[in-house]
């Protein structure tokens, strides 16, 4: 199976390139997406001497994370599957935070909340165990989670740009910090996670298919999407 | 010359296929360029009973206008291009409003200031003579742009959703009103425009590409693209 997976929801852009068990990926911190994510698309497929064609999904992180980087990630992908006639397949951005905590304790079964910064002084969460959702994804403030996590039963690590930024608020008590790596997003647990879909062939419509943001304002106020200033 | 255009500067997505001297544009108002753009290339594409990979080029507007609708824009463009292996040319997304008054009025060299709509009460605009700009493009607030138009020595006509917007500011003296089809941007005059650069073999790199913002918080700021919010 080749696959090729991104996800722009953070700061850190990711592109992996799976092809069978060969694994590729590249990874950029950017202050927009707009100059670095095609680099790495390119990069990855003329290393491997693919073109997009030649694979067999391409699959996008869908958020929640940033407004405009979520949407250039998506549209990005949407011109790469329709040009080349490829199907695509869209995942939450979250989980491959709690699948790296996953196989950074591998049979341990740890419980572990993905939190990303959703600014605003908020954060975009849900827990996870063993790289299972045990809940939807959910924006909430640091505080009302670091009360939530305090009275979590057992260890939960915490992993995602959300929970460094806010580390001296949330790690305390049963939570604590996953270990570096477990951060950033990495699109190879993105490909990984798409591989059941796309031998059931489940894939999203490319018209209909849109970002997670997760804000009422979203759905409240249409002009508020196109512009943003 | 096959070219496929398209434009999200504004709410008004416009997607044009030109294959040879056949025109198709298809057109929509949007309130998030996420959704419908995918849909509008793919219903011309099908229509025309072309693949991507048959296009001379893709032509894509490049503002100013819309922070989110652009990058948007530009992403699924550059998405394109990458997978079929087709090269890219970004035009400003103003003059296709000066070339659709210069097409109302053939030969009669008029003047025309082409205004969009900024937000924060501020307008993107240029001017230009038989669609020939006759300067940068420009953030300005509508009260300057009005005293400048007040100082025209000929005639002058606006357009673009700018000028609507602002009619009663600035539809005065020697300004006045394009007719009704000239305020919309029409991707027809993109793919238009590019056929010289086209022909030229001049394009763009596609890594390096990005949208015109003229604001100057975009480069103070380097949080602010991937986020604003």
């Amino acid at each position: 199976m080749r696959l090729l997976a991104l996800d722009t929801a953070t700061r850190h852009a990711t592109v992996a390139l799976l092809d069978g068990e060969a694994l590729r990926e590249r990874e950029r911190e950017v202050t927009t997406h707009s100059e670095g994510l095609l680099s790495l698309v390119d990069e990855l497929l003329a290393e491997a001497g693919l073109a997009v064609a030649a694979l067999d999904a391409i699959v996008c992180g869908l958020g929640p994370g940033s407004f405009t980087g979520l949407r250039i990630g998506l549209a990005t992908a949407k011109g790469l599957c329709l040009a080349a006639r490829r199907p695509l397949v869209g995942l939450s951005s979250l989980q491959p935070l709690a699948a790296a905590v996953a196989e950074a304790f591998p049979r341990e079964q740890r419980l572990c909340c993905a939190v990303l910064d959703a600014r605003r002084g908020e954060v975009f969460v849900a827990r996870y165990r063993d790289g299972s959702a045990l809940e939807p994804e959910r924006l909430c403030r640091p505080e009302t989670l670091a009360a939530e996590l305090a009275a979590e039963t057992e260890p939960i690590l915490l992993a995602g740009d959300g929970a460094l930024l806010y580390r001296e608020l949330l790690a305390r008590g049963p939570a604590s910090l996953a270990p570096e790596g477990c951060h950033p997003i990495h699109a190879r647990y993105l490909a990984h996670a798409a591989r059941a879909r796309v031998e059931a062939g489940s894939f999203d419509e490319l018209a209909s298919l849109v970002p997670r943001y997760l804000r009422a304002s979203d759905a409240r106020l249409p002009e508020v999407p196109l512009w943003r200033d």
